[in-house]
């Protein structure tokens, strides 16, 4: 076993971090999950996420620890285009015949293509896009729920707060959607949800974007301007990447599928469906000339 | 000493607490300076900050401590709305023979018209406003930095810190405005501007907005747009208060005077001048029957 060449792909973020374990033929021999692996948001709990779906995923392999010296490593994290997170990152002492270190986005984006010439837009709590051509890459959008992720989820919940809170200082509009939110918060007057609200985090004001969603298919005037505004941005997003004239696009991450239906129609016609999810796209990482991708956004 | 009467009034905030001593007959005794006193961000800094403030104007003032039992104490303090922030400050024991506590817009509104009856536009770091009318008051906007503060210096600086990222995507216009941006914030790139405020605070933000309205003043289309829509948006908040036909209305707050002449017309003409500061106001909260505010918004 020792002899052998493997290819292991790791997809960290910040709810889990996914292992996918093949050997050299492209066989998978084992896939497992640990818990958050966001560097950014805490270094050391994501580095024992990684450690730990590392040992199990050679464990469920039936192979030992020191086949990790026969691996190359690809791994795709949130954050690690920021300078003082990728240098963290590379401190990191591994026990690996080699590391490829790139971006959640960048993982997805090969896995969604199968290759390194493809465009993703990521729609789930947080958004962001990227097209890659050959060895460069673009990113667009992304910088975080507080400047940006516009069209999100958790850009969607907080706009819909916002205008809710407005609702009640009687300076825009009040609907059946607005009604709905406060019942689903269990909030009925501004004091009541602003305290609530006032430091949630992303992922609980994305709760709201299916309610955004089922009352725009309504027609219901407020969720259609939230909707529309958040889709607006998403065309504008995908626009900037067929630029470079992808051979796909494709649109990945839990609102994609809600969200596609408002996208401009040119846009809708070329959206196609993710290949493989970013683990299979972190083991295509694995698989590159190391540090072969430079950034050109 | 300990036979007259005194009224102390405490303007607590996020980055001070004033307290200023009166005797019965509304004559200065001492003014004094402490530290933060915000109880919503920290309870205990809040608790020690009014504490000291409390010491040291007795001591100025050259009065025992024990005239704290001959003292009525006005206080208001941000955040204090907020059900569990206003329990955990009714829970403080104090020395005073009374207190009437209330929020840092209510005390802010009776200094600025020397009386109950009168309208407040707040716009510092934050936002807010407030009308009274004897015994009752409405408040509109607030709701924090995330969720609404529209029209702020911090809604204004964080408006333009998402407006420059969006153009470094190519998805909104650049101008001499977002260019000055940029070297203020000594950040280049999209990663760079995003990394750096990924979590500033309000004040942090606030920092922009003598820059922005310095450039819409030169009809920089970016920076106009930006101060058209706070300024639109505190026309309408006022719109609401004049509803309630004060007496007066002012704007009070550090970015007061740069916002004033965007208003619409109508809303100039009937802004006026704030009489006086808020730890007056918070005197004469000390004067009026304990809890005689009911808050009716």
């Amino acid at each position: 076993m020792l002899d052998q060449q493997y290819f292991l792909g790791i997809d960290g973020g910040g709810s889990k971090c996914k292992a996918r374990l093949e050997d050299a033929h492209g066989n998978l021999l084992a896939e497992t999950v640990a818990g958050p692996a966001n560097p950014v948001r805490d270094y050391a709990l994501a580095i024992a996420s990684i450690n730990e779906a590392c040992q199990s995923v050679y464990k469920l392999a039936r192979l030992p620890l020191e086949a990790m010296a026969n691996t190359f490593l690809g791994m795709g994290l949130a954050g690690i285009n920021l300078p003082h997170c990728r240098q963290a990152m590379l401190a990191w002492s591994h026990p690996f015949a080699g590391l490829n270190l790139s971006t959640d986005l960048h993982i997805a984006c090969l896995g969604a293509h199968g290759s390194q010439n493809g465009a993703i837009v990521i729609v789930g709590t947080g958004s962001s896009a990227m097209v890659t051509q050959d060895n460069t890459s673009f990113e667009y959008g992304g910088h975080g729920f507080l400047l940006g992720d516009k069209g999100s989820g958790a850009w969607f919940g907080a706009q819909a707060v916002r205008w809710v809170l407005e609702s009640f200082d009687g300076l825009a509009p009040t609907s059946h959607f607005t009604q709905a939110l406060c019942q689903f918060a269990h909030c009925y007057s501004a004091t009541a949800l602003a305290e609530k609200y006032l430091s949630a985090s992303p992922a609980q004001f994305a709760q709201f974007a299916p309610l955004i969603f089922d009352f725009a298919e309504q027609q219901d005037e407020v969720a259609l301007a939230l909707v529309r505004e958040g889709a607006n941005y998403l065309s504008a997003l995908s626009r900037q990447l067929l630029h470079h004239q992808p051979s796909r696009l494709a649109f990945i991450g839990g609102l994609a599928e809600r969200v596609k239906p408002w996208l401009d129609a040119d846009i809708q016609q070329q959206v196609s469906c993710a290949l493989q999810p970013p683990e299979c796209g972190a083991v295509l990482l694995a698989k590159l000339p190391i540090k072969s991708l430079e950034s050109a956004s």
